[in-house]
């Protein structure tokens, strides 16, 4: 992440929702990130207000988020929810600021970038108000998907995911963390952030469900997104999102139908050159992208890559990813584009 | 599971394998089986020999097994791998019994009937030898496929399973409990029966990769044993198998791709009706079919029924499952076998 910039006009950046699970993990990016910071200032509720939080070897006290934080601000970060984002991004730009928004509050806006920098960099305009970070199992599967749809046009997708408690932040992590040490020991633990008991168990993601369709909330930000990210609006994805007893990487199991025949060496070879992307795909050693190695730092790992049987056309391939939840498909994504931005 | 049966003659079962994760749930099973049971002999290695374990309200002590095991024995359900089947389940039969075996060492035998009894009862012939028990995600996705392929022909499948800890047998339960409580106390905990961690972590099933291929075993053993339980020997099924850290449900996500246009209303209607099957489909409450409520019960739980919108022609419905991989995948199943062959 060390990639660097080439102003030297030393940055104002905030931060907004600075101690939550994904602001915790953008601080780290913008300590790792090569970027000149000149001010980093931590907004939060005034819950959080005062804390100290250790920064770049030295220390940064949490401020309560108002009207008046944004003033004198370049870039704002807002990872607090979509409320948050609705009464507070519009004011941060007419303070000056660009907006990088990790919640769906503007998302599926027409006007406002939605990108993952190795897939669309080009619709960030020159002079961006708002952009918003996708999803993060939209950002997880598009930056392999893109590689390949540049190449072989993808007819349809079909996803099946298996999600970390992350995405529903750090207070479902503790609460993943709790209920299981709770199982182990013999006690009850009834659920107080998800709606179901998580120790050893997995259910449907728990986001509202469409009465017209079945279809939950996350399965059509993951479709919607996709669609505006990779600009196929109207591309085919089969999807069911789960939540499992895993921290903090989501993984998918995805088959990949194209409009022609691919095979399973050239998906392969296309992705050890993707940006974003890391092969782990020893068939000898059973070695395929894990969420536990996923953690923690900032690609995709991508394998399993085989032809889909069920498919009799050949046009289908099947693979495994796996990535960061909150890295690449939250706080980095962000860092990321904000250093194109300043690059 | 106290279906009445028309034999009085006390039978005599022995049970291979009795103190294994399968074997302790096939006594279970018995005791509650209302099978007029004489003579009940458990059979284990020699390590396990000695061990004194309650049933039905007295106390048996298990044996070690050897090739006189089988003296006096009307019927063998056999849980204790492929090896021990291949050895002994030959001279069980030799000594006159019928073998119910777990294993998957005869499964794809032509001459063996393998065996859902809700699905394929008409298998058993009248003078059986070995009956094979089938894969546990084999078992509990032809459940209600079966009751939809009977209506409506089924195209294609497309499969992907959140397989329990259970599947790989007690030791790997243990894991499961003793990596997770590590992790807790911040404790390193190298895998022992599982090749990869498992605590808040999932990876590809570890069967072994078919080189030609990319497919593991297990997707392997699903694939053909869907196929021949199913009778749809041409039948194209894309598959996934994945280790999640659950104890002992396997769930699985399925897109079911008909010949013609069937409604999700009509397939609810079906699995409304289908032996085996209960729905657990709340919308408005997000209650879907979890491992937590599936386990230690013999239904298999069907919900999340919707159109499959990634498939423009109207032909595929996306549902998902949760059966105890323990019960009805293993054995439940095998001792409603012992049920039907007595019956």
């Amino acid at each position: 992440m060390n990639i660097p910039v080439q102003s030297a006009r030393p940055l104002r950046v905030a931060v907004v929702g600075a101690t939550g699970a994904v602001g915790v993990e953008i601080r780290k990016c913008l300590e790792e990130s090569g970027l000149p910071l000149g001010e980093v200032r931590l907004l939060a509720s005034p819950r959080s207000a005062g804390q100290k939080v250790p920064f770049a070897g030295g220390e940064l006290v949490v401020q309560a988020l108002d009207e008046n934080s944004f003033h004198g601000i370049d870039y704002a970060l807002f990872s607090a929810g979509s409320g948050i984002s609705r009464q507070y991004a519009p004011l941060a730009v007419a303070a000056g600021a660009v907006v990088i928004d990790n919640s769906s509050a503007f998302r599926m806006e027409e006007a406002i970038p939605l990108v993952v920098p190795e897939v669309n960099p080009q619709a960030i305009p020159a002079r961006p108000g708002v952009i918003a970070n996708p999803n993060c199992v939209a950002i997880i599967a598009t930056v392999p998907l893109a590689a390949l749809d540049r190449r072989h046009r993808i007819h349809r997708l079909n996803i099946a995911t298996y999600q970390a408690s992350s995405g529903a932040g750090a207070a479902a992590m503790e609460e993943l963390r709790a209920s299981t040490a709770a199982y182990l020991a013999g006690e009850a633990y009834p659920p107080r952030v998800m709606k179901h008991p998580y120790a050893f168990n997995l259910f449907s993601h728990d986001a509202g469900i469409n009465p017209d369709t079945g279809y939950n909330g996350e399965e059509e930000k993951v479709v919607e997104e996709t669609r505006k990210i990779l600009s196929r609006p109207d591309l085919a994805i089969s999807i069911t999102c789960m939540r499992v007893p895993v921290l903090r990487a989501h993984t998918m199991a995805i088959s990949v139908e194209f409009e022609e025949v691919v095979s399973p060496e050239q998906v392969k070879a296309l992705l050890a050159d993707a940006p974003g992307v890391r092969l782990v795909d020893d068939w000898a050693a059973n070695h395929f992208p894990m969420p536990n190695e996923a953690s923690g730092q900032g690609d995709v790992l991508v394998g399993r890559i085989r032809r889909d049987i069920g498919d009799p056309s050949g046009r289908s391939v099947a693979l495994l990813l796996a990535g960061d939840q909150l890295l690449k498909g939250a706080a980095l994504n962000a860092v990321q584009i904000l250093q194109r931005l300043v690059g």
